[in-house]
């Protein structure tokens, strides 16, 4: 196994790229290409003790997150992000992770990995663990802003797979992301893709849900277009940097002596819970539905988030995703053509 | 000034609907009429000291969330719902709040009272002060699950207008909720709104907010779709809940005595935050666009939320807010007849 990471890409790269993916590499016990400027990178990868595991490719062009996705691929073949997926279609990486530009991630993604059969549009799943109790999987987290009913059927399938498998679950609940909780409830996307997704065989499809109740373990697959998905996230993004802001702890993090008894375990948990809320400490997310491994993390990812991110890529890799998802279209295919 | 206030709706009807009128009628001097069952709320509201301000009128029929609302309006004429609306219609009331079927509600409304000039459908504004030094207008928060761009831009005016009015905002910054900040960004909806909002004239459009940015200040008036507005609301109110219930604070609120210097201060300002984002302290929902104040409160709502309410239509009354968008959209309309 190599991972391959961009070490261009993300607001703090290359810094926070490669001190996540040393503590990765170390941790994981799994070797890492870093893909960026060689120079800049053999220099911050020397000052990392255990960098056996770490190795360098030499990626000269950076793709800015304000250009426009297709042609800045055209213009920049030797960019972090082209290589990067390139490694994966050749088999030389067996995933790729970047924390720059989403757009040109995933349009390289469309163009040079293969979709799956029975796919019509690859989908973002991220793990959210808020809750730290009731972790569940948000699909689509913002891959495509229009979708249609069988789009969200097919997220719904592949998040389905990806909860019994990532999060090992036997039969994953899953939901659908809405603003009422009867069926005939929402927008129009939402009314008729519910009834796109309970037509669908082989997922446990429990009907609606409402935001509210995202974090209180009512399922475990959340399905939603890619905007609403992008929407969810970021507010609860949001919710938390303001929290961690009001209550001054993202600074400090620490816990004041002057606290005894059960002031101090609730002084503890608002401290975790505010750190979850912390898009810092998301783990990315996985492009499920094309033929290989890509996890995309936040622009605004630091060591920790590119950590976490590198780990969901290695799960991707050892639990193999792509299969994964291949057999279970596969099956669908063959169920609707005996009826 | 009389205020009509649904008694029988929304899950803690009709006991907390009694008390916060009761607490509304005594604070703001304001005379309330209560909806509902005659007896029942005669030996409610007696309970109550100052209930001078309190009358009763007997609406013996009650609408359920789960009835369709059409059919529901026309079945049940003597409901809580259709003589409160038909009080504003015919001028008796100065405003209608509900905390029962919204769906009832807004339905009602469209039906009874007509909708202003050049405003093709009423939108849900609801204040968001989970940063209590930043409160903002949230339009539309539900009423329109599904939209067209010109219904975003006439949704920017009435939120501008009510943000001048009510926040006391001079030249209040308008923003489209959008999942990135630059203009091509979005789905389909939010880049054509984009383009519509920037035509209107008469706003201080600011152009996309990204939700991460919701609590940070960046504007004073968000637009939305009713169904991303909705979404948006119930995942606050959704983390708001989880927040409180996983530090144990809803529960209790009080302030344990081991606290001392910063940590007490932080946890009270962690205490006031988690009431915030608590759903039982939003202040309901206006309904603009259409001539007659009503205002949505949470099915949810408990006595200081039906309270809050109140306020909110009190607050609506006093402004004559129904004029305010009545003039704001007849500028508008000579402004395009010169050009």
């Amino acid at each position: 196994m190599l991972i391959a990471v961009d070490a261009s890409g993300g607001d703090y790269a290359p810094q926070e790229i490669v001190k996540g993916a040393a503590a990765a590499a170390s941790e994981y016990n799994v070797p890492i290409a870093l893909l960026g400027n060689k120079k800049i990178l053999t220099m911050l990868a020397g000052k990392y003790e255990k960098k056996t595991n770490l190795s360098i490719i030499h990626a000269p062009q950076t793709i800015a997150c304000d250009e426009q996705p297709v042609q800045a691929l055209k213009a920049k073949p030797r960019s972090s992000i082209v290589i990067g997926v390139g490694m994966v279609k050749e088999g030389k990486a067996s995933a790729f992770i970047s924390a720059g530009s989403t757009g040109a991630v995933l349009a390289s993604s469309y163009m040079m990995l293969g979709k799956l059969t029975n796919i019509q549009r690859p989908a973002l799943a991220t793990v959210i663990a808020v809750n730290p109790e009731h972790p569940f999987i948000l699909i689509d987290a913002g891959a495509n802003a229009d979708c249609i009913p069988a789009y969200l059927a097919q997220f719904a399938l592949m998040g389905s797979v990806f909860a019994a498998e990532h999060l090992n679950i036997e039969k994953p609940r899953v939901a659908l992301l809405n603003n009422g909780s009867e069926e005939g409830k929402g927008n129009r996307l939402t009314r008729e893709s519910h009834q796109a997704i309970k037509l669908t065989p082989g997922i446990n499809f429990t009907g609606n849900i409402e935001p509210q109740d995202l974090l209180a373990n009512h399922a475990d697959v959340v399905v939603t277009d890619g905007f609403t998905g992008n929407i969810v996230l970021k507010t609860l993004e949001g919710f938390g940097e303001n929290f961690g802001k009001n209550v001054g702890w993202q600074q400090s993090h620490h816990i004041p002596h002057e606290l005894q008894g059960s002031a101090l375990v609730n002084y503890a948990k608002v401290l975790f819970l505010t750190k979850r809320a912390d898009y810092k400490e998301f783990g990315g997310a996985c492009l499920l539905g094309l033929d290989g491994n890509i996890v995309v993390a936040h622009g605004r990812s630091k060591a920790k988030a590119v950590k976490s991110a590198i780990h969901l890529a290695v799960r991707a890799v050892e639990l193999d995703m792509v299969s994964s998802i291949k057999q279970a279209m596969l099956k669908i295919a063959q169920n609707t053509a005996q009826e």
